[in-house]
């Protein structure tokens, strides 16, 4: 649905919605047992809930397509991920936490190991340490551009974030990264004319790590990939009506409710820290982002008995949700990470939607077979968004 | 999906992927029984296919939508039939096997019968016989136009094709064929200035024609439609990195494969001359597109009985099918054919995809109303390619 339309039907009321994120939700099952990671957990919350409630799966990007978080997240947001894109450089600025700014032109960067002929020999310098990795990262810090400030901040092993801030700067500069070894790093080019300066820039930080970096083998040299700036997200204030918060353990999670406009609040490194922090703010706004990150951790180690647990986990935080009365409880997933496959699907996500005015189904139990029967059947991730206002009674009727 | 999406994500690996179209696949159920053609024939290794893996049905063109064979094949193979098109001229040349090119403008056409005032008095002429088709078009072959070459093939009783080949051809003309009687033939009208050039030879060519067929009557005339050129259609190696095969027994569908860049192999009459010909060439390939006939041909005729027994008999090859141990067997129709219509028809089709990967659903037939229960639902036939690639694990994450 066209955010515009949106839009133009919001109204305001007192109304509180609800929207449980348990990453990497989706599983598949285990050939032992035919069960998946949410049959074999014991999720009673979650099944009361979909019993009381109205289920689906939802398709984050579309079918057969595999979401990465950002894509995944902006869907349950209510944007069309194929028109709203997130840069690689921006999500990892937002995954460290970093205070990213419109302003500012971000890069993801990997250290590589240079030959004497200046060609790459290893594309993640021998994946050094991040404590080396940190070190280096002080010592580019120092250098300085005309005209713009710099900042490199370590992420993890041989991957750091570059970021230049000032005026007029433009991401339309391609990957410096050749993606193959034996060839020497590119140049920084503009693709197109208003990034040419942003281009002499970047080349120019380029040429001066690089002599900083000339004696630091196996990391004598760098890579850029990613170029990208603050994306122009509509605001969820502006296009929903929605006083919305977020809370979530993980920087990346809240960097990308912060694209949207939301107000991140700072909360623990458990999920009863963050079910406190919902608590503590419940009547500050009308919407809640809660994020669950275990499921899709587990997921990704392959780990069928982790995820099992961790479901059951997040299962037990239900009731203090609910306890909170909302008018609209949703619970769902940014994407599938079966432990099967160690890694994100393209597995549609179950969902449901609880709230007064649902017209209920006969669902009885909270997983992916269920929830196929269910209800809203298999729904595109964005549909999640207008149908929780529509629960709300906070959309206006279309038309006369 | 845009295709655009898709490529960018697109990896190459070594799995094999089989997609068998049973043509005019879907049925309705016969009033005394209230059983399709599927539910009544005994097809035990579809329905232990359904069991296996993951059903649904699919929408080739979109609700209430009758695809002739070209969109529902585009669409299967995953082109959008609503912006990649297939003209009738260019249909009519891949269903004789004609070696179209590039280059080639080729139209559909018809003898009619004109009386002495020039006006239409059959559009058929008769419905001549193909022998005399056959004769008529030797004759017409002998017409010379400047500057191209000229073929007349004869397709079945009063219908031919028309091909000219030469440089800087334009499809953009309007059909001579006034479509009713007692009107004359009209002339070959430019729709586009480009198009001017290719409208004066057709005129040059009718006007030549007619005096060739001015004696022989009732086929003393004819009638031009769907003037049209190779379309330009994203290749399947470029866009969906498949090297993919096509074994098929009838020219239109050898013609379609072709058009999106299959290979196209020799095979004989029969379907297990097919499954030979897939067999004699599965090393060579990774996507193989099999087509099966005579569903649609009994569908056509009416014949409810005869669909039933030919759906018997494609369901004997899935066990061959099967032994090759495809990473991805996908079984599909490019269209309903209900015997009770005695044509193509609007209705989804049954489809059902059976992969390592695929979520399971709790289908154990296949069926049109078991399909509309799996775990796909309805989706559009367009989404068959793309989920392909991703349970053959050849499609990269989409976004960080």
């Amino acid at each position: 649905m066209d955010l515009e339309v949106i839009r133009e039907l919001v109204v305001k009321n007192d109304t509180k919605i609800i929207l449980l994120v348990i990453d990497g939700l989706g599983g598949l099952p285990r050939p032992e047992t035919g069960r998946s990671e949410l049959e074999e957990a014991n999720t009673i919350h979650l099944d009361r809930l979909a019993a009381d409630g109205l289920c689906g799966l939802t398709v984050p990007v579309g079918t057969g397509i595999t979401p990465g978080s950002g894509p995944g997240h902006l869907a349950l947001f209510g944007y069309d991920p194929l028109k709203y894109k997130v840069g690689r450089g921006v999500l990892e600025a937002l995954g460290i936490d970093f205070d990213l700014r419109r302003e500012d032109l971000a890069a993801r960067g990997n250290f590589c190991t240079l030959g004497s002929d200046g060609r790459i020999t290893d594309r993640r310098a021998g994946r050094i340490n991040t404590e080396t990795c940190t070190a280096l990262c002080e010592d580019l810090r120092n250098i300085s551009l005309p005209g713009v400030e710099v900042f490199v901040l370590p992420v993890r092993e041989h991957r750091f974030l570059l970021v230049l801030r000032g005026k007029g700067l433009d991401d339309g500069i391609a990957d410096t990264d050749p993606q193959r070894l034996g060839l020497a790093p590119l140049p920084a080019k503009a693709e197109r004319p208003e990034a040419e300066a942003s281009a002499r820039l970047v080349n120019d930080f380029i040429a001066k790590a690089t002599k900083v970096l000339a004696d630091k083998h196996p990391a004598n040299g760098l890579l850029l990939r990613g170029f990208s700036r603050w994306p122009d997200v509509p605001q969820m204030g502006d296009v929903f009506g929605l006083n919305a918060a977020a809370v979530a353990v993980y920087p990346m999670y809240r960097g990308l409710a912060k694209l949207v406009g939301m107000t991140v609040l700072p909360t623990g490194t458990a999920i009863e820290d963050e079910v406190a922090t919902l608590e503590e703010h419940w009547q500050d706004f009308d919407f809640f982002f809660i994020h669950y990150k275990a499921t899709d951790s587990r997921g990704e180690d392959g780990n069928y008995e982790g995820k099992v647990a961790a479901l059951e986990e997040v299962d037990g935080i239900i009731p203090s949700l609910r306890r909170l009365n909302p008018d609209v409880m949703m619970v769902g997933g940014d994407h599938s990470t079966p432990s099967l496959l160690a890694g994100h699907s393209w597995h549609p996500v179950p969902f449901v939607i609880a709230a007064r005015w649902c017209r209920p189904d006969r669902t009885e139990a909270f997983d992916e077979k269920t929830c196929r029967a269910g209800g809203l059947g298999l729904m595109p991730a964005t549909s999640v968004l207008p149908l929780a206002l529509a629960n709300a009674q906070r959309l206006m009727k279309y038309g006369a």
